[in-house]
């Protein structure tokens, strides 16, 4: 698989970053993941738009020209392999560079921007999207600027993994006594017809998939509450349901071995399932 | 110079690791920074413990034969980059190594670790030990098991960075209105005769150089209150510290702007500091 790597088009397995990398010493850096459908992003823009407020965020000053040339790279790199029909995903990671000697202040003179892309085959989890997911809770232990995609992500990573331990797909992460988001998704409570979801803020990433499904939402009529859900009333919620990138849409069935509501895919999670899924496959956005 | 990285001693501009390395793409690793004086490591046993908290905690199975090589592989670097006599430090990361696909739990089967070292002179900042330094106060933004020791450093290399921006050199970080840390060392206060510092807890690193101090202070018939500074009573100490293994001990004279006690290093500051420098300098440890 070819990836790109600092003006490089290589092979993924020779693909390799400084030990001086910033991303490798400090995880100085931020990342995307868009996907792609028959060779065309969906959701382009925003994501480029993320991508550009967490660069703004870190102050990582990426050159005007390299900034431009992201999207057209990734495109590449999805020609290059094969990926020109049917479902793939594209990986886009920018870290402040590499810099001798380590240090926590940023380069000075600052250091070229480490820009690195794959574009890979990507299989959606429509088993999932059916059946629904088991979770657990697991305490959000997060830094409280959750609003920037860096890869500051080893919180993320060991509670999906105490998810995959504890024998489930994934976790509900409560800070506070309220749910925030999954290791990798949004959540979405349904009470009574409204939709429930944290409002975005520093302690949830406000998704690129959330702000579809709200628009999804909006379509429909179903009404948003902007509010977290407390961990109380997780149990007497009708439906809950995660969103994001890679995930798409899953209605959470179980949480701690108890159901929410009757334990699988709700009206509303599938109603929202069918318009998200006729968007991202009808090839008009 | 020198470096060490998964099995091979390379130049340092040299040593790469792949873009699938977990270090690189979530931050997914420990690492330790320890004093060397005169070709022998400070503290030695105390880093190393340190190493397998962070290993244990962050579940990376590090083979007890690799484990076991790390000291002697930093010597290795200490003789051949010339380092035997003087000053320098070891840095020593190790990652959950690289997979393929990136995927938030971990590689199954394991991969193999990423294991890499460098050795380089230091200078001691003498003139900072002697003058004391500037400080602004900046939120505590961390997650909250800061107790690991690991490359998920964005927040502490954001409120470093904050610091230099504002003209001084280092920060206080408060987290719910009481004083954590600096982005880099612990934070003593000395209030009529008597040390204050926060307790070993998952809100700040518990440092080497932290426990030396206790040490010391126990020399030298200080009492120590383990309880944290609030912003608040920040102003009426009479003195107040950082403590780090590249740090050592400086004074912290200001913050934002305001005199600590007199604005220059105070008598127990400057006690500890004579004591811990004799003992670094003993060669006797």
């Amino acid at each position: 698989m070819l990836v790109y790597l600092n003006g490089d088009y290589v092979e993924h397995t020779a693909a390799a970053v400084s030990v001086g990398d910033r991303g490798f010493v400090f995880g100085d850096g931020i990342y995307e993941v868009i996907r792609v459908v028959n060779g065309r992003y969906f959701m382009e823009t925003e994501h480029m738009s993320r991508m550009d407020e967490g660069l703004e965020g870190l102050m990582i000053d990426l050159e005007k020209e390299m900034r431009e040339a992201i999207p057209e790279i990734g495109r590449k790199l999805i020609k290059e392999n094969s990926l020109d029909s049917g479902e793939a995903k594209v990986y886009i990671q920018v870290t402040r560079g590499s810099a001798w000697p380590r240090t926590h202040t940023f380069p000075d003179p600052p250091a070229e921007p480490t820009v690195y892309l794959s574009a890979e085959p990507f299989s959606p989890h429509t088993d999932l999207h059916n059946s629904g997911v088991d979770t657990i809770t697991v305490s959000d232990v997060r830094w409280s600027r959750c609003n920037l995609k860096t890869v500051n992500l080893l919180p993320n990573t060991l509670a999906k993994q105490q998810a995959r331990d504890a024998g489930v797909n994934s976790a509900v992460m409560i800070r506070d006594g309220v749910v925030t988001e999954s290791p990798n998704a949004n959540i979405f409570g349904v009470k009574d017809g409204v939709l429930l979801t944290y409002p975005a803020s520093n302690y949830i990433l406000s998704g690129i998939t959330r702000e579809v499904v709200l628009g999804v939402a909006v379509k429909l009529k179903i009404p948003i509450d902007f509010r977290p859900i407390t961990e109380q009333e997780l149990f007497a919620l009708d439906e809950l349901f995660f969103s994001g990138t890679t995930t798409d849409i899953q209605s959470v069935n179980r949480v701690n071995g108890r159901n929410i509501g009757h334990g699988k895919p709700g009206p509303v999670v599938q109603r929202i399932q069918q318009e998200y899924h006729e968007m991202l496959h009808s090839g008009e956005w």
